[in-house]
């Protein structure tokens, strides 16, 4: 079988989310690790070698250096929030593809001169949100979509917390209002808040209303918060993110008909397999002593890990626009975008303290 | 063996709900069937034909027959919650046990009312909220009490909904302003409070906020609400409740290590056994490509269906009374007058158009 055209990668730092999504571009079968750029060369080379590099990649000691190769097609951004803007545009009036770490800005000003910047270059964009390429997600999409089994979307709600150390706590950029100012809420809170968004098919909510008793660090960056989400048609969304708890991972959406159920969506509990329960028009049985019929259990296998899939997709658009003259896809800046637009929300809602933040696009 | 001694129950009127608590007293080793009282003779003749009360029972034609029977030791109440206060007085008055179905009344100063009357009369009073007494409940204790396993709570979250038919929205005591006024907040609402009362071992919150967006039918009684409930210390919990989405029963309680997780806390899924699923110290794999510990499965079987252990339970405390003159169990009272407080909480917040309420004993 002929090897599909590769799209080369070039990776802008060596954060730890690299190693992970380095093995994806390794495992993806239209992807290529093509360079690695790091403030040091020492830094880039040592991530090269940890990280499965091919001995023909680039090491570079500056992420200019990366952006300059002309064999790089697409970088892959994990920096610091606060330098998205900076690096993204410049990838971008490079003519780099752009696979960008969540989340994508501070704000949705900053995401939408990124966004721009990705227009007028004609290149792809995607934020890299997992889970939303696992085929696990695309099968429960079904069941959402499915009115005779799911209805009509009731509620949904979302939790994501894990449980940081002291060292994370006191010394990850995500607890650092210079790099990453948005903490809890912008690396937990964006996967809540894309799963909602997922859930009501990304109508985004006419409103957002935090919820009073928002944990800050001495930095005033959040470790912990939740909020509420309204829409037009009266279905509603809560999410609670937090540092500061057991790792839990939660999705529960709740239509007239059916239910559907995960506690692992953004990471399945296993690589290659992931599960998801649905109950559709759920009852009791006589007196009401048990109940008929009972939630089901779903597993959908995949060959390739969703990080693997999502390199994938993003590749195989990359790829329609560099050998076919495709445009970029729409669908993903707009997914970023109204994410970010939510996160922004609550965000203000929580500034303002705790009113409700109408949501405009 | 030797049978216990029996405490005999009356039963006023014939609710649905009275079906499932006759069989749980026909079950139980220590309560006899012993009455039944409806409005007619004819009604509660053909309920204690259908709901195997023996061949001696007694058939009233008035709920006041039942009180002024002197065998009847203890009686069972479903009647709708206006008609609480009014009978369970009055039960206690005439020195009957009173075994009562949630919400125990329309709100906690009625409920006060009714409480002072128990005290007077030395009568035991239990709410009838089932899945407290199931084994899987206490199991369930004992991993949150478990300060290695589950560590300090952080948050919960409680969802009980149904999906009501056309029937039961348009003539269903529940949506009566003159019979059950509280609606979906006193039905299915009165469960998630008791189980976020519960997982916070009965610890009041300082505050409750309602979330914006109740749904009510035209004569104003709740037919979905949700609330925000926030303690001292810092935890908080979230609640939904609603008719008018598929069944679903929703328990998860996050500590900062660890998780419990249920989805049919109020009605197992079958009669003769709980489960529910605890993780601890939850982390990733390496890579985070997978999780390591993974969540764990508990199952719990029970000979009794949970509300044959209530009656059972129920029926001991008052054997302790009548026959060794022992004082009521201050226990059930004091729980389900905090539940009462926050059920009323929330609706106060509904009515001052959302704001926050402070939660006083």
């Amino acid at each position: 079988m002929e090897s599909p055209p590769q799209i080369n990668f070039g990776i802008l730092g060596c954060a730890d989310i690299a190693r992970k999504v380095s093995r994806a571009i390794a495992l993806s079968p239209n992807a290529t690790l093509h360079a690695v750029g790091s403030r040091t060369y020492e830094k880039a080379a040592k991530f090269a070698r940890e990280n499965g590099f091919p001995d023909t990649a680039k090491i570079y000691g500056s992420y200019d250096a990366v952006l300059d190769d002309p064999q790089v097609d697409a970088v892959y951004v994990p920096l610091p929030t606060s330098l998205h803007i900076k690096w993204a545009v410049l990838a971008a009036q490079k003519k780099k593809h752009l696979l960008l770490e969540k989340p994508v800005a501070l704000n949705v000003g900053e995401l939408d001169v990124i966004l721009e910047a990705c227009e007028t270059s004609g290149v792809q964009i995607m934020d890299s949100t997992m889970w939303m390429h696992h085929p696990r997600t695309a099968k429960m999409k079904d069941f959402l979509l499915d009115n005779s089994l799911f209805g009509e979307l009731k509620s949904v709600h979302s939790c994501f917390t894990f449980a940081a150390n002291k060292d994370f706590l006191e010394n990850d950029i995500r607890v650092k209002p210079d790099l990453d100012a948005l903490g809890a809420l912008g690396d937990v809170g964006w996967y809540c808040i894309r799963s909602i968004l997922w859930a009501a098919s990304f109508d985004l909510p006419k409103s957002v209303l935090a919820l009073p008793g928002t944990v800050f660090n001495s930095s005033g960056v959040i470790l912990a918060c939740g909020a509420y989400l309204q829409w037009e048609d009266g279905k509603t969304a809560t999410f609670h993110c937090s540092f500061l708890a057991n790792l839990t991972m939660d999705l529960t959406v709740v239509g007239t008909n059916g239910t559907l159920r995960l506690h692992d969506f953004i990471i399945p509990f296993e690589e290659k397999k992931g599960s998801f329960s649905t109950a559709v028009k759920s009852g009791f049985t006589e007196l009401v002593t048990g109940w008929n019929p009972k939630p089901s259990e779903h597993t959908v296998m995949t060959d390739l890990p969703q990080e693997a899939l999502m390199v994938s997709e993003f590749s195989r658009l990359v790829g329609s626009i560099k050998f076919d003259g495709a445009k970029p896809e729409k669908k993903w800046p707009t997914l970023s975008r109204k994410t970010q637009l939510v996160l922004d929300a609550v965000k203000a809602s929580i500034e303002r303290g705790y009113e409700t933040v109408e949501v405009t696009g």
